[in-house]
This record gives C-alpha cells, sequence and structure tokens, in this order.
C-alpha cells in the first residue's frame, strides 16, 4: 500500500507543483485569504472530496472516509502568506504587490492537497479516515487555529501530524523533536509619546526618536542581562516608524516587537520587564507611552509516542535521507492548539533550495523552497496516515 | 503719510484676515503652490498691478511704479505650507489633510498683498518702486530664491525687507539682530543596510532597528562633545522608519534630519562627523550605509545700515510695543539668498496667539497665529518703504 | 565500613568547621596562596600522611596508601580566595581587608582535610589509594589544575570526584549532569585609548568614558542579536575603571570582563564579535583600543559512567534529601582538565544558609555558606571513594 | 616708570624661570599645598615685604606700601596643582607621582612674585598699594577665594586684577572679554547601586556598569536636546569607576563630572535634567541611586570699566602682539568671587610653547607653557598697578 501510496504522488509531482506555483503568484494574507480558500475547496468539490468551508474564519475542512472502520488522522496544512514584497527574479513570482509566501505555506497547501486527492484515491484499502485541515491566519495572532478548533475540526480526529518546510535544512532531511520544538510568540506594541517641534529648537521638544532609539537599546538588556543565559528567549523589535518631514522633531514613535520564549517563567518575566524598561527610559525623557503586550501562541509541545512513531515511519520514507533530533526553534506556530487537544507531532521537512546561495531565511524578501521537498513531506505524511491507520486497526485487531 | 497708511491697513484688516484664512483652508506643499500662487497673481490682477507669474518656479513677483523718481524696496513674503496634519479645531482648519500652514506662510502672504494694495493706493505719493517678491518653496531646500533671484526678481532692487510672524513671541514685539539671525540649515539622509529575516532568528540576520537606535544615539555626541560648546550647533533626527510586519526583523533603516549651524568651519565639521558615526557604527554590526549631505540655506546675515534704521522705524510704528535685539535663531530660511546680493534687514514680529495656552512651537500641529500680528508687520514693513523711499529722496535732493 | 565513614565525620564535624573557619579568617588571593598551603601541608604532616608541596605552584597533594591494593580514586579541593571585601558581619569574618573567601573554597578544603584525616584512619580497610588534590588558583586563569596536572598530580589516578558547595541551592541536595555541567570561561581586556583634556572642552578631547560607555551598551547586543538564541551565551564587563578628577575629560578607560559559552563555535564568534564591536565604536569616535582575549577554562564535561555510579552512591547517603540533574552552568571550572585526562565527574552540593534572606550568589561580598553542607559533601565524596574502591575490587576479584 | 618696570622684569627672567620650575618639580594639589605656601612666604619674608600666612587656609597675602598715598591695586595668582601624572619629558617635571602642575599655577606664582618684587624696589615711587593674593586651591570647589575674601584678602582694596596663561593660545597675545569670560563650574557625583554578583550570572544580579554606561550615553541628550542650542553648556563626565576582578558584576558604580554655563536658568535645568535621567534609568533597570550636585565657582564677569582700562594698557606693553576679544571660556574660575567684591578684570596672556606640536590643553598629562609669556603676564599685570596708581593719583590731583 505505501509502494503505490509514493508512486501516485511521484506520478503527481507536477500538479503538486503548478499548484504551489500558482498560489505563490496569488498570495493572500492572514485573515484574507478569501480566493485561497475558494481555491482549497474548489479542489475538493472536483475530486468529490467532502469539504466544509469558512472553518472558524476562511478555514477549509476536508474528510475522507476510508472504507474500513478505523481511527481518525489529521493532517494540517497553512495557506496564508506575508506582507512582504516579493524580490526574486522566478516566473512565479508574487503578483500581489507587498504580499508574499515568504513562509512556505503555498507549498503546505499543495502538498496536503496532493496526498489528499492520492488517498481519496486509496480510500477503499483506507481502514479509518482522514481529515484534511487547511488553515488560514498561521502567521498573524490569534492565528487560525484556536477558531478553528472551536469550529470543531478536531471532532472525532485521534491523532494529528503536520510540518514546516524549511528553507536552510537540506532537503532530505526530518528533523523532529519530543517536547518543545517551537516557541511561545508573543507581540507587543510601544508607542513613545514626546513632544513634537521644529527641527532647530530640540529644548522646546522632547524628542521621540531619541527616547525611541535610547529604548530600543536599552531593551537589548533584556536577553544579555536579565534572563538566565541556561534559558532561551528573543526579544525583537520588528518595526520603528516615526516618519516626519526631515526638519520636524517626532512627537511619537511607534515600535512593535515580538517575544520568543520556551519557558512560561520567561515569558512573564519579560512581559514585565519591558515595561519597566519603557517606563524608565520615558521618566528620564519626560514622556509618557502606551505599552501593550499580546500573548500569541504557545510553545509547540510534541508528544513522546507519537513522535517516536513518525520518526519510525520517516525513517523508511524513499528520498529521507537523515532523521535527526532538531534543536527547539524560536520560530512559534499555532499548531500548538492542536496538540493541547489531541495527540500528535510537528516536525520539519528540508527544503533547502540546490543552490545554497538560494537558501534565505523564512520571511525574507527572497525567500523561496526546493520544491523536491514538498514529495518528501508528502510521502511522510501519507506514509504516517496509513501506518497509523493499520496500526490501530492491527491493535484493534488483536483486542 | 505715515498716518494715512496706518489708518488704510487698519481698515482693511478684515480683508487681510479673510485672505489668511482662505490660504489657511488651501495650503499647499513647497514647489506645488500652484493654486497659491495663482491666487496672489488674480489679487494683483484685480487691482490693476503689474505681476509677473512662474518666477524661478511658482513664484510671483509684483512692481508698484511709484510716481516719483526713487529708489526700490523690496518686500517678501513666502507662501509655502508643510506636509503636517492640521490638528486645530478652529472654523478655519486646513481642508487639505496632511498639509498645513503649520509655519504662518499664509500670514505673511496676507499682510504682502493688504500691504501692497495700500502702497498702490498711495502710488502718486511714492518717490520710488516697491518691489513685491512672493516666494514659494521656503520651507524646503533648494528652496525658491535662489531661482528666483537667478530669475531677476532683485533686478533694480536698492534694499529689501522681510518678516517671520512669530507665535512664540508675544504681539507687540519686534525682534531685530545685527549679523546673523538665522541659522545654516542642512538636511541629510542616512540608510542603514542591514539584513532581515525572520523576527526569531536574530543571529541570522543584522538588525537595521537595533543599527539605526545606536546611531541615534551615538549622534548626540556631536553636539555634546564634539562642537565647541561656544558655539551653536543642532543635530536632529526628524525621520525614523523602518516599517514592518512585528515578527520581521528589519532589513533596513531610513533617517532623515538637519543639521542648523551659525559658523561654517562647524558646519563642514558635522558633515564629516556624521558619516564617521555612520561608518564606526556600520562597522560595529557588519552591515553598510548610504549618506547624503545637502547643503541648504546658509545663515541670514543682516547688514547692519538696514537693521539700526529698520529699528528706528519699528520704534514708532502704531501697535509695536517692544523692539529687542534677538539672540539668533537655529531655523534656516531662505531670506539669505536675498541678503547676499542686496543690503537689507530680516525680523520677526511677534505673533502669540491671546490665549498662551494655544501657543504652539512652528511646525506643530496646532499651531497658529495672532492675526493682529499681521497689522504690525504690514505697518512696519510699510512705514519701512516709506521711510526709505522719503529718506533716499531728500538724500538725493541734497546732492 | 560506610557507616564507620559516617559516624567518623560526624564526630570530626566541629573539626571540620573550625578548619573552614580559620581559613575564612586567612584568605589568600590566586596564586599567592602561601599560607593556607602551608597550612595544608602541616596538616597531613601532623597525622602522617604523605604530602608533596609545590605541585605545580602553590598545589600541594597527599596521598594515602590503602593496606590492600586496588584503584586510585582523586579528589579535589581548591583553595584560594577573591579579592572581593568581606561585608558579613560573622565572628569569622575575614582578617585580610579586600579578599574574602566568597565563593566557598575554604569549605571545599575543610570538606577534604577532614574526609581525608577519616579515610587515612581507615587506611587499613581500603583496597587501594586516595589521592587528594588541593588545587590552588581555581579562582583565576590559567588556573592551578594544568600546572598540577603537567606536575604529575594525576599520576596513576583512575578516578576523579570534586563537588562545589552552592550556597544558592538547599542543603540536602545534590545536583549532577552527564556532559557540560559547567561553561567555557574566558577573560578579555579592553583599553579605549581616548585623548584627555580639561572637562570644560570636550571638542578638544575624544572622551573615553563616553566611548567605553557606548562601548558596554554597543556589546549587549551580542547576546541580544548575534548569538543563536538555542545556545547560552555570557558577556560580562565585570570592571571599567576610567578614574580621574572630576573635571578632566578621561584619556582612557580600562575595561575587563569574561565570556562563558558552552559550544566552541559560539565562543569563537564572540571572541571575534566583541572586536569588531571595539572597533567600529572606536573608528565611530577617531579613537584607538587595545584588545586582549584570554581562553581560560573549557567547559566541564563530565563522564557518564563515573556520573551514573555518583548519582547511585549519592542517593543513599544520610542528609541527602534530593539527587536531581541540573541545567548547565555558566560558571567556569578549571576542574575541567581533570577530567580531560581521567574519567570523573564534578557535582554541587546544596550550602544555602538556614536564614534564606542569608543566601547571597557566589562572588558576593556577603557570601556565606550553611556549614552542614561540608558533611554532606565529605560523605558524598567519602562513600563514592570507598563504593569505587569496593567495587573495582569485586570487579578484580571477579576476573 | 614703565621702562624701568619692563627692563627690570627683563633682567630677572631668568629668575622667573627658576621659581617656576622649582615649582613644577615640587607640586601640591588642592587645600595640601604646604609647601609651596611656606616658598612664597619666605620669598617676601627674604626680600622684607609685609606677608600675612595661613590666609582662609593655605593662602598668602603679601602687601607693597608705596611711600605716596593712593588707591589699593590687587594682583591675584593661584598656586596649587592637579592630581594628574606627569608625563612630560623634560628636567623640570614633576618629583611628586600621580601630581601635576597641569594648569600653569606654577608660572602664575612665579609671574607674580618676580613683579611684586620689582614693584617693591620702585616702591619710592609708588602712589598707593599693591595687594599680592596667593591663593591656594584654584582646582577644587570650594576653592581658595571664598575663604580668603572672608579672611580679609581684599579689606582696603580698590580694583583687582589677575590672568591666566593660556597654553592654546600664541605667546604675545592678550585676550579679555567684558562680562561673562568664564563659566560657572559645578560638580556632581552619582552612585549607581545596583546589585553584585557572579559574572556568569547576569539574571541573578543588577549590573551596575550597564547601568552606568547607559547613563553616560542618556545624559548626552541634556546638552545634545535639552538646552537651547544657542545657550552654551558642557557636561562632562570625568571619572567613572567600577573595579572589580573580571568575572565578578560589579555592585555599584561612582560617576563624577562637571557642569559648565553661563546662565544662572540653564544650570539651574541641568541640575534637574541630570536627576531625572538619573532616576530614569535606574527605575528602567531596577536600581537605585544617590545624586549630589555642588555648585562651584559662579561664572567670571569682567567689569567694563577696568576691562577698557587693561585693554588699554595692554596694548602698549612691549612684546604683546595682539590683544583680541575673546569667546566666553566653558572653564571656571574662582576668581569670579573677587570680582563681586572688588572691580577689576580677568584676562588670558597667550603661553603656547614655540614647537606647536607641544602644545597641550590644560590638564593634560604633557601640558607645558611657553615660558617667555611670563614675562608678557608680569609687563602687563605691572604697567596695570603703575597705570592705575598714576591714574588716580592724577584723578585726585584733579579733584
Amino acid at each position: 500500500m505505501l509502494h503505490n501510496l509514493y508512486d501516485t504522488l511521484d506520478n503527481k509531482y507536477t500538479e503538486m507543483v503548478n499548484i504551489r506555483r500558482y498560489l505563490h503568484q496569488h498570495p493572500e494574507v492572514s485573515f484574507k485569504e478569501y480566493k485561497t480558500a475558494e481555491y482549497i475547496a474548489n479542489f475538493y468539490k472536483n475530486i468529490g472530496v467532502e469539504v466544509r468551508t469558512n472553518v472558524g474564519g476562511n478555514g477549509v475542512v476536508a474528510k475522507i472516509h476510508g472504507d474500513k472502520s478505523g481511527p481518525t488522522v489529521a493532517l494540517r496544512a497553512d495557506f496564508d502568506a506575508l506582507p512582504i514584497q516579493d524580490e526574486k527574479d522566478v516566473p512565479y513570482k508574487s503578483t500581489v504587490p507587498g504580499v508574499m509566501h515568504a513562509c512556505g505555506h503555498d507549498g503546505h497547501t499543495a502538498t496536503l492537497l496532493v496526498l489528499a486527492k492520492t488517498l481519496h484515491e486509496m480510500k477503499d484499502q483506507l481502514a479509518g479516515n482522514v481529515v484534511l485541515i487547511h488553515q488560514h491566519a498561521e502567521e498573524f495572532a490569534p492565528g487560525g487555529a484556536i477558531a478553528m478548533i472551536e469550529d470543531g475540526c478536531l471532532e472525532g480526529v485521534d491523532v494529528i501530524f503536520g510540518t514546516h518546510l524549511w528553507a536552510t535544512t537540506p532537503t532530505g532531511a526530518i528533523e523532529y523533536r519530543v517536547g518543545p520544538i517551537m516557541a511561545a510568540a508573543d507581540r507587543f506594541e510601544i508607542k513613545v509619546q514626546g513632544s513634537g517641534g521644529h527641527g532647530a529648537h530640540p529644548h522646546t521638544t522632547k524628542d521621540a526618536i531619541v527616547i525611541g532609539s535610547q529604548l530600543v537599546m536599552n531593551l537589548q538588556q533584556i536577553v544579555s542581562r536579565r534572563v538566565d543565559p541556561i534559558e532561551s528567549a528573543v526579544v525583537t523589535l520588528g518595526s520603528f516608524v516615526a516618519e516626519n518631514p526631515f526638519n520636524v522633531i517626532a512627537d511619537s514613535a511607534k515600535l512593535e516587537g515580538t517575544v520568543r520564549t520556551f519557558s512560561e517563567d520567561v515569558r512573564s518575566q519579560i512581559e514585565v520587564e519591558i515595561e519597566r524598561i519603557v517606563k524608565g527610559t520615558c521618566i528620564a525623557s519626560d514622556s509618557s507611552y502606551t505599552y501593550a503586550y499580546h500573548r500569541g501562541y504557545p510553545a509547540v509541545v510534541n508528544h513522546k509516542e507519537q513522535t517516536d512513531f513518525l520518526v519510525e515511519v520517516a525513517e523508511n520514507v524513499p528520498g529521507v535521507v537523515h532523521v535527526n533530533e532538531t534543536a527547539p526553534q524560536m520560530g512559534g506556530e499555532d499548531f500548538a492548539y492542536y496538540l493541547q487537544h489531541v495527540p500528535g507531532s510537528f516536525f520539519f521537512t528540508g527544503a533547502m533550495p540546490v543552490d545554497e546561495a538560494n537558501a534565505y531565511p523564512h520571511h525574507h524578501p527572497k525567500f523561496d523552497i526546493d520544491e523536491k521537498a514538498m514529495l518528501i513531506a508528502a510521502k511522510t505524511l501519507g506514509a504516517a496516515t496509513l501506518n497509523y491507520l493499520s496500526i490501530e486497526k492491527s491493535e484493534e485487531a488483536t483486542v
């Protein structure tokens, strides 16, 4: 049955690439993925698979009912893009100005659609069901997962698997980890309110750019001095905006950033430390501020049994060269929420472009993937599904 | 003759206010003041004064020929607005989003138009000529003055006067200074080129926001440590833009600012020091940069004889309560260029709103003036004109 | 035999405390521990144990020959103090101004001396030998361990154990770790050479205090931005000296610090990053610098078999309440070198003062230990020694 | 009479140099100038001039009574040295480690002693008296002037003159200014109290070096952003001390500095701003501080009539090439206090070493003067004295 799966996927590789490239050219940012959702739903309608749309927002959930009874495996792929300008020079470059699939979700979607089509074709052999969770809005908290779960996407599901194509890991590698594999990812906003005026009269103003810059420098000390060096933490200011004519002194500055942690204690500590630094810096400059800290996704914590199962499966998938334990990643993922409800495992599938010079980090304006990795991801997820259904079956059988 | 001037101006005060408010509601940014220029030109056409348009760009120059022969006095008013959002709550608030007369040029224009109309009505008594220079683009280097001078606006002019309504000086005050009264005003641009990436992976990036913030802090040392404390200097960063999603690390940051100096040596020193600091900061963070320094207006240097003359005139103008020597101002003014060609003097006319709580600094989103100050400015410029023509006449007479 | 050991140690507890307090009152800084070494040597001479002095410097090595043949176990205690002023208010406070046992080495020494005396009294039962390594200069690289090893202190040694009394871990806890338990600890020195002068004339100088302060701020970015957040690293500047009259501008500033890492790659990266930041900061301020990076102790990497053995032993020692795996510590230890030559394990013995309010971190001017912990340390090391000798014996026997 | 003065001084030039070099080799810091005071007193005793010692501390006051009646002119020279290590390579280098005449007070003293001797020799021609004020402790607030005045040094004095040899102004120049010529000079002390600990455990500490460095950076904004750029101000941190072993985290840091201003408003503003910045910075880092601001000498404000008189005198002194108005100097001088009690003028005497490469700023470890300048200073002060006595006499005569 596995060889049948692998062969079919090999034969559909061109279709997979075409789907991915179509999506790459038509990216939509988080919570606005209307046409992508429609595209996915139509795909399922066209092949006759049961599909539910608007699940918890723009989410799409399809379900393949195996002809034989058995457990239910869920597979998840996210499909939103990022507000980044595509700077690649390729035929399938984004056609939407300022929006880009710079994190590989186009590939996740193509992988899952073609795998679903393949499993659907094998449904007479399946002892159980497969739920295909196409999730919107992974990139922007609160994310789509919570709402989709609340809207029932995990109903009847026994186990869940998901993967992330990883452009800085060589194709052929599968990376797993028991326990925390991805970090808690929070967002914070700071507005420094100084007092603007003419650029030539600093003493009549409170210069929000100087205050904001001082703040950026001071915030470096959270990671360098305040957090236990044994713990991992990231405090990033992604945005600093005080846009004015050159000869004006800035009235205010707006900063936004993200915090990544694995430990709940460190997470809480950082939330408090940021505010103390903001407060002190503003007192020093006689200015005021607003500060908001938004808790985003918790850490993705993989279950031991399901991860061990996955590792065993992966080691036998054609095209998989290495199955490695990975260090935990500082990136966040709302896959975390699924794992709070059902057991499962989230892993990385190496997808580094063949020419390493083209291997840009995720969210980079020139980000791209090795499309061959989609085939490996599909085979691994497919093999995990088939094995899980048969294992469970045999276990049931033996009972 | 002077009393006639003063009475006529008093009678036209309402007209002056109406013009000012109309202009306040219809501001246009530097180099795009097409309709304002048209409005001014039409004003002159309607009262039958010779007018030349498109002088060095959007500049407008009118000329009143006195019935008797004599010297030529030039008076100058600027008429461009600023890219600032009007936040006042008044009936004559700007109707153009993001554009505002936040520096009083609307008042300058209304003052000069009504003064010109008055002088034109007295032309049979004038022994000489009056040139009305309505200058565009004072707020943005290279400014309008250079081009208007090249286009002949000072031809035949013997002396020039100009004033700036000053909202933080009480109405009734005239402030003068022999020698430098306003600073050289330069502009600079810095682009810090780091290397962007995912907010959770700082070590794979070069964080342009941290580099830019460090730069802002380091640049403070130019004034605090590098410039002779006896000299005056301002280094302001008016704009800091690195706009990104919160979870991205900034690829680049764009900073713009202004430098104000009175001494040419300090000016040159600062241009060099900025670059050294930018260079060192970028080396420290293994990043690169672009830096451009644009020399703007030189210092406004008033001529002694003409300033002494003006002081004497001002002391006798009704409504003028104090005539004070002022400290030099850090603001720049392209009136500087006129004074490089003909003798003259530039002075400040107090225009603080009656309710001091409404006295915001120039370029502030709530900036406003005491409109009564326009009358004082008109009387002072008018008296200077009439006195100058008669003095010169009597001098000629005695020859 | 173990009960005999425990009882004897209990009986000698007062002696242990007296020794520790005597040493506490007479601390000597690293490489100058002449009298402490003499004290230790005399202790052994008095009880008739073979002792060798001046081993690799001020080191002292004693050896107990068991009456029966067997393997050789080494136990190590360090005995140098720190250049810190004792600020405790206790009868046994340091009598040497500016020098203090602020890290517990006095306790280590007392523990080992009394344990040695006890084992010596049991020598007729010992199947093998015990080497007592009293090491000088643990606090200051290059440390005493390298020289003592070169001078033969590990000759014939089969296994080595050592412990650190830990004042922030409750008494009763033994903390172990297989693999890296303590960090590589390096030292660096930076001298910023500005150009001094009168405090009122900053523009004629290059202010070394401002340059140094900027450097301190910029160096925070190494940990916050440059090092992979999954890795642990510490960059501390422990000393900043630019001592001058208040009205002078500093000619130079001297900074010293330490770097802690577990990974050799991160270690090398930081060495390079510091210099880049120093270089860039000095270019920005047109100043010069000297920079020296001294590699100190490598990471302490415990051997698995010996650590597992120790854990098993510790779990049965009276007074030991918890045996926990610890997170790796950022502190450095030249015990690292012994483990590069012979197998063994280094562990922490909880020694938190009973009144937690007195539990100061190591190197704090009010640092103190719970002396009861010495008894636990002695019993654990003693039990490990006796068990090792008997295990080896029985293994030999079975051969 | 003037030519007699000039010739006599020329003949005593070698003596002047010898005195200066003796003093240069035997410097004493402020308030500890016991032997220097004794040296001065002995000089007067040897030549039979009335001298009073221990005036307001180590001050020495001599008085020459002219044979004829007339007014009393006071001349002042300071004689303390600085805690700076002499780094010059000259035969007359300081013999006291860490102490140095790095501000020329040795030259001031030699100048005044030899001038006094000369005037004493001319006493039969003098119509009035000369008071020689040898002041201790000019370099360290509260200075010696206040106490000497309280102790009567100005009793009966009609006018006072004083000069400072200035090593960065060419020999031959006399620099004067009506009104403020030297700044108010204040001192401040900040102690940042963090929480020390082991260098490897930053999260258990509050790193006083990082806090102090942040403070230094933040304080730059007082001059760069908070003070009106038209005003002059200096905020210098001359000392930053947090001396520890490299692997300790600093418990506290001690900073000292000076503030220089001409305006009392700016002076008060800066005192407040420093504290706000210290407070905010410590809040940001959860640490505490102590802050003390000590008002030092006020600005030296020269009297117009006496300064004009001096300028006229100086223009005719042989060796004086230029008599220039100087910009005000940021340095402080407790000569300020004398001018609050009697009219007078303080001026600079150019004393730049002939080889300009040796012209180091005052307080520099390689500071030196052109000794020829002492002769010019002596002649100028002497001529002012003689002219003043004769003017006053003739004025008296005419009454």
